[in-house]
């Protein structure tokens, strides 16, 4: 192979992520409208052109040839710039986990994962787990087999191997390592802020009705203030919250209640945090992988800076609350700075995660890790999963649910198939305190900056720090380059007992 | 070649496009969702998206082993179905189309394409003609080539060869036909109604306000009425109105001027005559070449069937004008039935061929036919277009444009490198008037049910008669098996003096 050649199938490779971007863009509009605008008549239609992109997508990634390219192009990298190098790395990364899988074993998955989740809805919704357990059971085996030929392929174990597609490098052996730490304060530390919360004053409520157009109002301004531009993106309504579209645009949703506006305004600044990481990535590598965002971690890392860690601070609530107050027609003490904090929280054991306060958090997500581990290593089965729940929630959290809809069957991620991504959810929040802690120390003047409503040194910071990055570090090499530290837990627990236990 | 095998060619052609099929799909959502939805800092990665996509269906068709298929499937074609065999010769259509251009003049044809648009934009709206002339004459060079480049594949005349892709086995002959008996008998028919209309009352003025959201709701009431099926179909808003989306999910547009209800309505009518066309293919062969709609003429003949013959009718008029005074609380006799019936059938010369009436738009396409022909024959310039449209303005209605930009620069399609469409808004219009007259024979009693605002009569005699056809027939196939006749003039001159002359 010369040295041309080389440079040619590199050449050829990035042409071919290209594509394969602009494919994943495409896909990315067709699953924004199906949450946002598609009638439902239009889904027999929409599951056809979604899974045609899909499977050319995979073609495309796994075509022979592409293994070809790839060895050719290896000879020249050390020739390559930083960039360059790393995209190299990113595009066999994605390769080996594309190619890892056998195509016939994708498409049962593909299968599965649908069959199972379309179950599961009607199971959760009738509080039927019998009628999920024969179809989660399947979906499992399935699921381990892909583990097993992705952890014989890397070198992996297989719970890393699959974890490893949601958070590159990420290793069980450091989240054991995180997770036992956060086992050992979490409890104690939950009574203490719990025993404190009852000492003091409840919150006065805060009663509505909000209506929609204000809350929708609210939020494009929240929205603005974020560093929010809607000249490339847009805010709609979707049944989940969540983050679609592409880095050029960035179409993220809420949803609202006209009883409560507390919901949708976070979700929305949840979102922003999002938006903000996909728009803030380095422009020129944006149809290459190392220009991608860099895993759920980091992700979810972003979203909660801007949801719990800026958008729940004193100082920032100090600034909203006289805002909402007029927004809303607002009276009296209960639209207060003080007051609205002690909505945004209120900390209490509950059975749903996606409603948990950011203490207990993490409870729910070591239940499900470690169900999750022992369903991979094929210690526990879809039948014996109600009680070993149901068991961890009274360990962890000291509470039982009443039914399985409200325990075991409350999430969506099992039943698709998802297997190694709960865990990101914690280790997102534990980045998200230590990157603010560093950006605070970083640039003085931060928080007071929020508390004008002025996100852009916070903003700044980031897109410096991590947005900027792309795919060019590891996710613990960007938490170490930003914060000089390895991820741990030590910044989430000042956090914590800062937030919750001072005074 | 076995028998065996031939039948495995024509089920892999089968399996190729209905990828095609979900491809078409996916790249209608993005079409909408630009017109619709898009922030208009998307517009980078959503051309990529969309380039991508047209490359990777171009590649899908024009493949090798496609031809190879092809051949192999025509061995058993005889074997075949009704359906079958209209399938596979529509397939051997659409293939032929798309190996006739070589794949480089399909790429600088793409480039051409959006760079003429771009510069049509601009020089339009600064009516400044000879800055497109130069970029239009490239242009047009290139659809030359390829006019030829089809002519010789099809051994037809490279205008026929070009308006095939339009309107299947539509020739000019037929045209130049018909359109001299248009233009024998419109001229005097114009004079005698702009005679008539002077000798009457004008038009009471209908003043609004009309708020947009009323006009939406409104809009939605007479979709309803149409039979659209909202589960399957939305309203939204464009710069332009449009038809987009697949049959399952139909996306209709339209847009609004709060002084002015009537061009909105109309528009909603005509766009929803296209959607219940996709809507009433036939399901069973919706991923199928043969189930797709049958070229512009006749889709144009369902738009127009829909807003000028059933929506401009006296009886449903009549249905519709006390609603309408109902929904914006108008008072007077200017919401008389009569009263609007006559801002609804005002006829006059007009420079603009999307405002015109529908006594005039056929000249104004006469005009567009003639001069296209020139160009694609080699008579006629872009330098020299200017002069040769005021003539044919003069000539054809009796005025002449006191500019370009009302001139010959108004329509996108030649900038756009659309050449041989411009007929298809006549020979629709043709095809309407003589589809109601066959309707209203076929269904007595359909103008009293519009005159009570039920227009299931006419939407099951089109759905049996046009729309549950797909491509089976060819366009003059649908209409001789729906009307008993050849497309002509006839029930087109009998509808305008019918509407315009009568009393």
């Amino acid at each position: 192979m010369t040295e041309r050649n080389s440079t040619a199938a590199y050449g050829a490779l990035k042409t071919r992520f290209s594509r394969l971007s602009a494919l994943g863009g495409a896909q990315a509009v067709l699953h924004w409208d199906r949450a946002t605008m598609m009638p439902e008549g239009g889904a027999r239609a929409r599951a056809e052109q979604q899974a045609t992109l899909s499977l050319i997508a995979h073609e495309t990634l796994t075509a022979p040839e592409v293994t070809d390219l790839l060895a050719s192009a290896d000879e020249t990298a050390s020739t390559l710039g930083e960039w360059d190098r790393a995209n190299l790395a990113e595009m066999r990364r994605v390769h080996a986990h594309a190619t890892a899988t056998p195509s016939d074993l994708v498409t049962r998955l593909s299968h599965q994962k649908s069959a199972t989740e379309m179950i599961w809805r009607k199971a959760r919704a009738t509080n039927d787990y019998a009628s999920l357990a024969p179809a989660l059971d399947t979906l499992l085996s399935l699921v381990r087999e892909q583990a097993a030929a992705k952890a014989a392929a890397f070198g992996l174990d297989p719970y890393d191997a699959l974890l490893d597609g949601y958070d590159p490098n990420r290793r069980a052996a450091e989240i054991d390592k995180l997770f036992a730490e956060l086992e050992g304060f979490l409890p104690g530390l939950l009574s203490e802020v719990m025993e404190k919360q009852a000492r003091e004053p409840g919150a006065l409520a805060v009663t509505g009705p909000f209506p929609i157009a204000l809350q929708e109002k609210l939020g494009r301004e929240v929205m603005g203030i974020l560093g929010f531009d809607f000249a490339h993106g847009r805010l709609d309504v979707s049944h989940h919250p969540f983050t679609g579209g592409v880095p050029d645009d960035s179409r993220i949703t809420t949803r609202y209640d006209e009883g409560d506006f507390t919901e949708s305004l976070m979700a929305v600044i949840h979102e922003t945090g999002h938006s903000l990481y996909e728009r803030g990535l380095p422009d020129e590598w944006r149809t290459q992988p190392v220009g991608r965002s860099r895993g759920m971690t980091i992700h979810e890392s972003q979203s909660l800076l801007f949801e719990m860690q800026a958008g729940r601070s004193a100082h920032f609530i100090g600034w909203l609350a006289p805002r909402l107050k007029a927004a809303f027609g607002g009276e009296g003490a209960a639209w207060s700075p003080e007051n609205l904090l002690r909505h945004y929280r209120k900390v209490g054991p509950s059975l749903i995660r996606v409603q948990a306060d950011e203490v207990t958090y993490p409870l729910h997500v070591i239940l499900r890790y470690r169900l999750e581990r022992a369903m991979i290593a094929g210690e526990l089965s879809a039948a014996d999963l109600p009680a070993a729940w149901n068991e961890g929630m009274k360990t962890l959290l000291g509470v039982t649910p009443p039914d399985d809809a409200s325990g075991c069957m409350q999430d969506i991620h099992w039943p698709s198939g998802s297997f190694g991504y709960f865990p990101t959810y914690t280790l997102g929040a534990l980045a998200a305190a230590q990157l603010f802690a560093a950006a605070k120390t970083a640039r003085p003047g931060l928080e007071e900056a929020l508390g004008q409503g002025d996100f852009s040194p916070l903003v700044q910071w980031v897109r410096e720090n991590v947005h900027g990055r792309g795919s060019r570090l590891t996710p613990d090499e960007i938490i170490v380059s930003a914060t000089s530290a390895p991820l741990g837990t030590a910044a989430f627990r000042r956090h914590i007992e800062a937030r919750y236990l001072s005074r």
